[in-house]
């Protein structure tokens, strides 16, 4: 989805082409249960939520500029399937249902007590991180030392080409780091080619399953 | 997806984060007829297939080991969604259903005609287009130019981390262009931007939830 | 040299990062003939003339703004070896003496009229171009293959750390091309390659022992 | 320099682009004691050691390998203004002359002692350090952290053009951060900002003209 179709505040908001990487890296279910860790502007959640049939998303946001935006994102697309939380992670998660994926736009500071708590809630949940700072990245890589986690890491630098005049200028966007830290793939060795190929609609975990044998 | 979810062979396959956005450029709908131009392992056509549920992608390969490795991946994931076609384009185009969505991921020195006639097959057709090269880049450029065509044009450069003993090093893939010709905006250029905005917000949303209901 | 050490107006500078790697393939003697074409704030004239002891600058500028910063900046560092030259190129370079080396930082649209020019004055001219155009680059593209020329061509792309509170983000500036036409190794073909090997490294060697003898 | 100037094994190299910036960073004057710790094949020690007409460099490396590498590439150059230091980095620094310019191309993950020994060495010397690994990124962080040092980072991206048959494809090199503590700056703190902008400018640009007369 572009930028503009989003009503944007003073808020940061993912960009377009890293929202695209993000939620792939989700691999978001029909019915999956996504937390939104600093929904921002909610463009994260509104994609997600559009992408599913069933599922739910909890776009979690402590700024009162972010929850309004987010609000008239949701009305301005039709979706009920998006619940807006005001507060911190994790201290707001506590009553919320366990989700089986997790979105961390921004964490506060609070990035090691976030993975903590929803790796708590469910062992298996898929967690997509975006980084763009450099302490951030560093509180990232010591989590997943720390408790010997493996996870992947890219970077994504995008230019977006400008007019000027009758030329294209290409602009640089700030680059992001994109961490995933695979909950499913540590647990499906069990399960037959058919229940894996149910459960996502979509067949790529059947593709994992091929993997696994 | 994960490139590793697909069978490869040493054709080049477009990289996950790149596939994700070109995918997202291309804003599918579920019963988008995509043509898939220089096909290469199918890892596009694969993933554009699953996302549809009653869409159809043409992917049009010319060497035999691309239509083998495509083939292979569509009997992997039980699609009857793709036909892979042999050949080159627009040669082989002729036939076809006429596309609304058509993916370059390969032109064979021939950007120009290619698009002249999936253009003049349907005027309204949303071309997205891959470019590793120089000169095809070039080649984009003057067609765009020539023909008074606005795309939106991006690079993206991605580095994945890889483990070396307990350090992680990042590894820059190659930079691509995403060239992105717009078919529908270009009906809407009369309406006011809060028009446009509308419709473009209800056809993506709508293109979306064709997904789903 | 940093940014922050020139006179600086509304006009942009090539940045620090891409000057020094510009100028690197550049490859400057002692005794250098630079033309610096397109020459902005004169940031790459002033380093460059820094960095020889014989040599002379001709900075090329059309803008009266621009001419004014350069004559500014020439003031600061107390340089006697830049001449500026209003005009446009390559009308202003008639009357100029022969280059051994040629910066374009800017060619207002006429970049093979001033690369037939410079190379017809010298043939063995060395010559750095930024592009950060794409209609730039597809120019400098056709005029390489046209000419039969084989050229290095590298893109950079830079992000700068900004402190934000106590964090800091890496915000990415524009991409540029840096092309690179080698003068010198024209001359070689008839050469071994060990021929070539010692002769090139003789060759900047000498130059960088010029520089130091 | 290009790469090809330099004898190379099987160590890795700092590429050129990456080495013009760092060295631009360094600010080298004519009689500065550089020591680039972890040297590998000394075209950073070589580069510098041509750049300068007084000053000397020691080569710290801890292979082998390496160290009869950066021999030959002195030999190639003709060059006595390198000293070649076999071992671990601080051990060995211990008898060396202070330095005012210390690189670190590698720090066999001992960055904090390397950056503690050499500041207290001389309280005034200028750092630029090159970090490939995300572990060593977070090592910088934190050291510059914990001592209140403010540094420049910057990450650099550079994709060079390769000839296939008639086309040009960008290859990606793996991104590279390049760190710098501005040694000086320090004892300007005191200064006003024009004060310090005269300093600056006259200090790189004294450290210039040191190199020319």
């Amino acid at each position: 989805m572009k930028d503009t179709e989003f009503i944007r505040g003073k808020i940061p908001m993912t960009k377009s082409e890293v929202r695209a990487v993000s939620l792939s890296k989700l691999n978001l279910r029909d019915d999956s249960i996504l937390y939104d860790i600093g929904a921002g502007t909610g463009s994260v959640a509104v994609e997600a939520a559009l992408s599913m049939r069933y599922g739910h998303v909890y776009a979690i946001e402590h700024k009162e500029e972010g929850c309004r935006l987010i609000q008239e994102n949701l009305e301005r697309f039709g979706l009920d399937k998006v619940t807006v939380v005001r507060g911190e992670a994790p201290d707001v998660l506590a009553g919320l249902p366990v989700p089986d994926r997790v979105f961390v736009g921004g964490s506060g500071g609070r990035m090691a007590e976030i993975l903590d708590f929803v790796r708590k809630r469910n062992p298996q949940v898929q967690i997509v991180i975006n980084v763009a700072a450099l302490e951030t990245l560093a509180a990232v890589g010591n989590y997943l030392k720390e408790k010997g986690i493996s996870a992947e890491i890219v970077s994504i630098q995008v230019a977006k080409a400008q007019a000027l005049g009758s030329y294209h200028l290409m602009q640089g966007q700030n680059p992001v780091y994109i961490v995933t830290i695979e909950g499913e793939s540590r647990t499906e060795s069990g399960k037959s080619l058919t229940e894996q190929g149910k459960i996502e609609t979509m067949g790529s975990t059947k593709g994992k399953m091929y993997k696994k044998f």
